[in-house]
């Protein structure tokens, strides 16, 4: 282990893998070090405590992931392109090699939900940044040009928002692959 | 605390409560003794381990939301009913009190996965259930008297505990209820 020069950057995003898979409470201290490359002292010099930690990982998350988003967007021209695009990316950010690990934010959501302020004060603007997000990519006209309304808009990304969090829920849940394929088109299919 | 004589149905009913807010890692020991009533001694006679007593909690979950979509099925008559009439009764189900609970087989999923064999076979089993019970009531009519084919109704099965799934996640990332019924309405209208 490391002991006196690491990158914090690094560090932190070494946390983020560790409690995409194990969750805040499902991360034993040794693990988290571990997963980090650190030492004990090293660790609460530069990040003070485990929940500092889990606090700046899901922020971390949350940008990287409405990064990963906005440039997905650009790149195609048709509504059904866009979402399709988004589905792809969301499922291979959430699957680790053959392990699906999730969303971050719905597994966050799941395991302290509502009860503590700061977490939902981040799972609420992650949300909203998903929303948003989708949304700019249904603003993209269909294959005939026409285009969707504002609140036909944001109605359906918050629907594929929540479809999307329940499709991984599945996935986590051990649903065959081609399962989860079905209900991905399904979601693609509703969109008008 | 009682210590010599308990009813354990009674006992492995408030685990499933205790677990059902706090997850498996989440619930620490003395926790779920208190609210199973029971003494260490007790408990460890009774159930073994906390791991026996969250399988034999996931299993009495996966039984009562059985029983419960099953009877409900039985008192509409229309396919938008029947939908209706679940999804209030799974929200009703996913609060208690104030507080979103979600659905316990979605948290074990998220929380658990499909790491742990003896927990995946529950939670397969249960979301087929699930399917099965949603797709009994979409084989009611339509109000024009019109049938699903039997692979819509397990398409669009799959496609609602998916999308059940996923509200259920937002909610207890704090979505507002007017942003959580629009979806509801969403996922009724996407139904044909």
């Amino acid at each position: 282990m490391k002991s006196k020069s690491f990158d914090p950057n690094d560090a932190l995003d070494a946390s983020l893998q560790v409690f995409w898979q194990g969750g805040f409470g499902g991360t034993p201290m040794p693990d988290l070090l571990k997963g980090m490359e650190l030492g004990r002292a090293s660790f609460y010099n530069a990040f003070k405590s485990k929940r500092l930690v889990f606090l700046a990982a899901l922020d971390l998350y949350i940008s990287k992931v409405d990064a990963g988003l906005a440039e997905l967007a650009r790149d195609v021209t048709t509504r059904r392109e866009a979402v399709e695009a988004i589905l792809g990316a969301i499922f291979q950010l959430a699957r680790s090699g053959n392990v699906w690990r999730g969303c971050f934010l719905g597994n966050t959501a799941l395991e302290l939900g509502q009860e503590d302020k700061e977490i939902s004060v981040r799972l609420k603007r992650g949300i909203e940044l998903l929303q948003k997000r989708i949304a700019a990519a249904l603003s993209k006209p269909a294959s005939d040009g026409s285009h969707l309304s504002p609140a036909q808009r944001d109605q359906y990304a918050l629907f594929l928002v929540a479809g999307i969090q329940g499709l991984l829920v599945l996935a986590k849940g051990g649903l065959p692959q081609k399962a989860i394929d079905d209900i991905a088109s399904t979601l693609i299919e509703a969109i008008p």
